[in-house]
Order: C-alpha cells, then sequence, then structure tokens
C-alpha cells in the first residue's frame, strides 16, 4: 500500500522548513517555521480530501470519511522540532499517517470508520513547557487558560503566539474521541538498533519529571573571596549535575537524569555567581523508583544549599506518571509487524509522547522504528528506508484492520 | 590635606555613569559607558590643571609638573568595571589621586618631582581578557597589536572600540616611566573588616591563572538516551567547577578557584548539551601551588573526557605569576599608616591590579581600605567613608614624601 518514494519526499520537503546546518530542523513550537510547516502540512490534508479541524490549542486533524459515521481510527504525532532537532522525530509519524491516506485514495479504498491524522501543538516541550501540550489539553488533562499561560524564556506566551501564527481554531479539544489512536515514530534511542531489531512494540512511556532550580547566592570576587565565604550559585547547580549522573549510575536499571539547560549571572570570569537557572530532567518506568529519585536530588539541593548558604526555588514544568499502553491494542502491533516478517521487541519508551495522553481517553499503541546509533535531539538523528517503509506498512495494516471492525 | 567631601562627590558622579540597580555601576572596558567616564574623569583632570596623555591603549594620564624636571611619582588605578560591579573598585583609587592634586592646588603647594594621576584600560579583563591590559601594555609585557586583536564574546576587538570611543591616543604606551608607582584600592575581601583594621599594606598579588575550555560532545535526548551512551558536554563543566570546589578546600592556604561563566547548547531542558563553553580562575600566592592547581584541573580534565568521550579545547586567557612588591616602599606605606595612628595589617593581594605590571618597570605599593563583609564585584560594594579619607590620607603623604626626593 505504502509509496516509499512519496513518504520519503514529503519527509525532505517537511525538512526544508526550519532547516539547519548539518541537516537538522529547528521549528520550536509556534514560531514561524512551525507555522510555514503547518500550512504545508494543512495544504497536503486538503489535498488530500480530508476535512481539517484546528482546534483552539492549535491541534489540526485532518479526517477522512468512512461508510459508517463512527468514531475514527486516529494516528499521528507531532511537527514541532527542538533547537538543533532531527527531521524524523514526530514529523515521520504525522507523515506516514498522511501517506496512508493517500494510499487508500490511490486504491479507492473507502473504509468503514472514518481515519483521521493529527498533528499536535508543541509536543517537544523545548519552548513551552509541559511537553505533550496539545494532546494533553485534548484528553482534557489540561485546561485551555492554564495552557495559553505557559510562556517561553522571552516571557511570550502560547495563547498569544497560537493567534499570531493563526492557529488558534475553532474546534474543541477533544470533541473528536477515536476508536483507537496509533502513533508511530522513531525510537529515538539506541536499542532497537543495537538489537538490529526492525519493530519496537511499545508498551510503556516512563515517568517523565522536569524541574526548573532558580539559585540566588551572592556574587562576589574570584581572587578575594576565601572558599570559605562563598555563597556560589553556580556551584549548587554544578553539583546537582555531578549528584544525578552519580543516582542515575546507583539506581540502575533504566534511571535517568540530565542538567540540559543552565543559565549563570552575571556570567564572568572572575565573578562568584550570584545566579543560576538550571532545570533537570529525571525519567523512570517504575514511578516509585522515580518519586525516590526526586526525592533525593531534593534532599541533594536542600543539603548543598544549606552549606552554601543559597536560596533555591523550584518549579515543576512537567510531571507525568508512567503510562500503559493498551494490552490488546501492543498485541495487535507485535502481529501485524509479524505478519510482514518484521523482527519485534518489546520495549517502554524513553521520551513522551503524544500517545501517552490519547491513552486516557482511547485504546492506544505505538509502534517504534530504529534510530541509527540512538541519536535524536541531534541534527544527525537518522532512520533508514527500509525502516522508515516497515513501520508506515505495520501502521497502515493495523489501522485498516481497527478500521473495519 | 584631603577634602573628604569632594573625595566623596566625585565617587557619587563618576558612579552615575553605568549606574544599575542597587547602587552598582555596569562600566564595561571600551563601552559608551567606559566613554562617559573617561571624558568626565578628563574633564576633572584639565580643569585640575593636569597635562592630560592619552597612550595608544587609552590609557590616560594627567601630570602635575613638579619644580624640577624628574621622573613622576604616580598614582592611579582604572575606572571599568565587571558587568554587575561597585563604585569603588579601581574608581577610589583614581579619584583619590584626582583628590591629591586638587588638595596641591588649593594648597598652592608646588612638588619637586612631577605628580602623575592614571587610568589604564580594562583592567577588569570582564569583556576582553587578559586583565590588567592597560597597564600591562605600559610595562611592555604586552605588545599593542596583541592587545588591539582581544576580542569581546560577540568577536568585537579592543582596536575597534578604542578608535570608536575616541581613546586611541596617540602617546606611547609606558613613555613616562615613573620614580615610583602607588595604587590606592579598595581590598575587595574580607580580611580587613573582618580584623578590624583601617589600612592593608599590600606586600604581594597572587598569582592568577585564567583558562577557558570549550567542550564538544553530542547532543541527544534526555530520555531515550542511557546514561552509558552520554557524552554530555555539560556533565564535564559541571564536574570542573566540583572538582575545582574539592581542590581549593584540599589544597588550603589561600588557593581559591572559580567557575565564573559557562554556557551550553542547545540549552534545552531535555537534550544532552554537545557543547559547554566554561572558565576557571585559579589564583595562589605561591606560583609552584598555582601550577599544581593548574596540572590537577588538567588532570581531571582529561580523565573525565576521556571518560565522557568528549573534545576539550583549552585556550589561555591570562597567566601572572605571583608579584612582590618593592620591599622599601612596602615598608613606607605601614609607616605613613602609623604616623596618621591607623591600625596596619600586612597581607597579600587576591586581586589583580595595575601596580603589580608597574612593578615591572618601577618601585611599586598598594595601600588597601576595607571592603563591608568583604563584598566586590558585586553592587553592594562598600568601604565607609572614614576608611577611604584614611586611605586617601596615607596616599597623598607617602606621595608628597616621593616627590620630594
Ligand atoms: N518524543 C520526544 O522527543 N518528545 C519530547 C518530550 C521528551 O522530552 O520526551
Ligand atoms: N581588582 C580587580 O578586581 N581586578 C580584576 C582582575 C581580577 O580578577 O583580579
Amino acid at each position: 500500500l505504502i509509496d516509499e518514494k512519496r513518504l520519503l519526499g514529503a519527509l525532505d520537503e517537511l525538512a526544508g522548513i526550519g532547516a539547519i546546518d548539518g541537516g537538522g530542523c529547528a521549528r520550536l513550537a509556534l514560531t514561524d517555521e512551525d507555522k510555514a510547516g503547518r500550512d504545508l502540512l494543512v495544504g497536503w490534508m486538503k489535498a488530500a480530501g480530508l476535512d481539517v479541524r484546528i482546534d483552539a490549542i492549535g491541534n489540526v486533524i485532518g479526517v477522512r470519511a468512512g461508510s459508517e459515521n463512527l468514531a475514527p481510527v486516529m494516528t499521528g504525532s507531532h511537527i514541532d522540532t527542538v533547537r538543533t532537532g532531527g527531521r524524523y522525530d514526530g514529523n515521520y509519524g504525522v507523515l506516514a499517517g498522511l501517506e496512508v491516506v493517500r494510499a487508500l485514495n490511490d486504491a479507492k479504498r473507502t473504509t468503514r470508520r472514518p481515519i483521521a491524522v493529527a498533528f499536535f501543538t508543541n509536543e517537544e516541550g523545548a519552548r513551552f513547557q509541559p511537553d505533550m501540550m496539545g494532546s494533553l489539553v485534548y484528553a482534557g488533562g489540561l485546561g485551555l487558560n492554564e495552557a495559553y499561560a505557559a510562556t517561553d524564556k522571552d516571557g511570550v506566551a502560547v495563547g498569544d503566539e497560537l493567534r499570531r501564527i493563526g492557529y488558534l481554531g475553532a474546534a474543541k479539544p477533544g470533541a473528536l474521541k477515536p476508536h483507537a489512536f496509533v502513533e508511530l515514530h522513531i525510537e529515538q534511542g539506541p536499542i532497537l538498533d543495537e538489537e538490529k531489531v526492525q519493530i519496537g512494540v511499545v508498551e510503556s512511556v516512563q515517568g517523565i519529571s522536569w524541574t526548573e532550580y532558580t539559585v540566588t547566592g551572592v556574587s562576589n570576587h574570584a581572587g578575594t573571596t576565601p572558599m570559605r565565604l562563598r555563597r556560589d550559585a553556580g556551584y549548587l547547580a554544578a553539583s546537582v549535575n555531578v549528584f544525578v549522573r552519580g543516582l542515575a549510575h546507583e539506581m540502575g536499571g533504566n534511571q535517568v537524569g540530565t542538567v540540559g539547560a543552565l543559565s549563570l549571572r552575571p556570567n564572568l570570569i572572575n565573578v562568584v555567581p550570584n545566579r543560576a537557572v538550571f532545570t533537570v530532567d529525571l525519567r523512570n518506568t517504575d514511578e516509585a523508583k522515580l518519586k525516590e529519585a526526586e526525592a533525593r536530588v531534593a534532599a541533594h539541593i536542600a543539603e548543598v544549599a544549606a552549606a552554601e548558604r543559597v536560596e533555591v526555588e523550584a518549579k515543576v514544568l512537567a510531571r507525568f506518571e508512567p503510562v500503559i499502553f493498551e494490552a490488546g491494542l501492543v498485541d495487535r502491533v507485535e502481529r501485524h509487524a509479524g505478519a510482514l516478517s518484521l523482527t519485534t521487541q518489546r520495549m517502554p519508551s524513553g521520551a513522551g509522547h503524544d500517545a501517552q495522553m490519547m491513552q486516557r481517553i482511547c485504546p492506544t499503541a505505538m509502534i517504534f522504528v530504529p534510530s541509527v546509533a540512538g541519536l535524536s535531539h541531534n541534527v544527525k538523528e537518522h532512520t533508514e528506508a527500509a525502516d522508515l517503509l516497515a513501520g508506515a506498512q505495520v501502521l497502515a495494516n493495523l489501522m485498516l484492520e481497527l478500521a473495519s471492525e
């Protein structure tokens, strides 16, 4: 069914919007580049005969009518990227969904249930927090006004940006309740690539804990201030980074921890920093373990803050418990991959995905394809064409089955 | 001799240029604010009858003729500040020198030797490295072309900025070789304030080692990348900060170490940083110990870089060995303070100063006054008026003695 060339061509064309050195993309949510990407997708959806609905958080859903007016089978993902992102993360799932529609059109096939292809607003969370914002609102987990009020680091709000780029739509988020939701995505991690497996059967998504810390110390002269008198905001930030690394190693399993963002003030070579703002990203498939990691980071911060005599303010930017996908639907992913003679492996997802929010309102599952060398959120993110094709074929067959029931 | 009100008034007026919240100053070297401060000082010098000479690195020297055409007795410091600096650092020494001249004018006193008041370009090193740039060029330790080529973080060069603000003068740096140089400065550290001593008799300046490190790792997804596969540039930077703290504690004595500046790329919550640029400032009064500290930091970086599989480039931004001031002149500082019934303490300087460069070409000494709570490079930097007056009196008496011989 799937036209490999057309799928790759669409990926190429979308990757041209916000293209950056090294083959990657910078299409942060609700920027001009995101708008250009959205416009391209909406054009394609309309050209494919889809009924396009834009909701009040900017989610875009294109619906292909079924022979009966039933709940649709939905697929989709996101087209926003991080600042130095790849071309597959999110985009692949959306364009594979579009390819399924285009292929059905070519084959002049009508399904019993409608088929819907969606892309959700601000999945990455790189510009606005929380991540998975559009799907979270869609699933009823976040109110519109709260979402509108989220601001980027320059104080620009989601609501204003949605209006500015023309994607504050009229539809009520969640109005269309799917029969099932299936998201196809690159793994973004190394497991399938290392094990040479073609399809990842995603059983769950690990819990995500994002906190931003603002540390206030006292700026002072780097040459004259004895170590015992320092109240160094940057030192606390550094000690947390090192602590998080040690904690992840000690806890083992799939516990990961990252300090990805940090800025110092005044940020000068000979001045003890009086302010540090930094983030901690903690994840675990096990909620109890994730809570343990959070508690231990908090205890470390309290201890160092007291010794260093600095003030620390913590702000939770996102907190999602681990999510288990619908067991029956997960089995079907495995079955369809097997029917195509593809090798499979059951696995949790390390990244957050829109699917984890959709699981709140309908049976949901995910299909992973390998990421070369496990690279993602990197301009060199890559998946082989054969794997892109295989994933889209599994998606198509599963959607057709779901749409016939 | 000294007019306290006039001295405090001049400090107030200069502090009005580049004033920032909290009572501090932002007059980074060769900015518009620095130009405005320079213009104010040059006006005051001319009004006080000084012969003002601007040299090719932007040092400004005002000379008051003596009864004989001998080498002058010189005092001075700098008027540039860090980004969130105080109002006394540097400025106090320059304005106290001007006050000595004004007081001699009022008293219609002529000295045997000429008296010179100088302010040197870019002492702070906050915008351009190395620090003490103007006095270093003056003393022959750095060539003009090398100094002109130094750039700030936006790539703007010293030579271009000197021309732009009109302070690329005609005089040859170092043309005027002083009989002696005495710099009056706030301590910028806690010792005099803690010990309730009025005058610090500065015997030496500790060695300064500034290095900027650029770390290249691999950006990757914070949720999907197992700890063992990370090549996290930010982690290396953090580990150096923590290591430097531990090293300073372990080495003890007056070893200090600071990571004051750090920036990450892409600097996003859910992306492992692929680039970190950070600085390390190490200081010790003992050159052998400073070398040991440098070697141990380098060894730590090599070890972590290998384990993390990141590349590290090191760039030395400044490196000055400890400096011992002229013993005879140091004794005289102590004697003059004693004659005014001021309490004294001999001490090294923790900060770098223009005087340490002048010691290369003439007998040099420094006078310190207390900094309340040891705060400096901080908008709350403060010295009590009585201490400001006392320091200026010691300076005046010492200069008069030197100018009469
Ligand atoms: N898939 C993906 O990269 N989502 C962004 C949110 C996260 O950091 O997991
Ligand atoms: N006095 C002073 O703050 N100098 C700046 C250079 C240094 O960091 O020591």
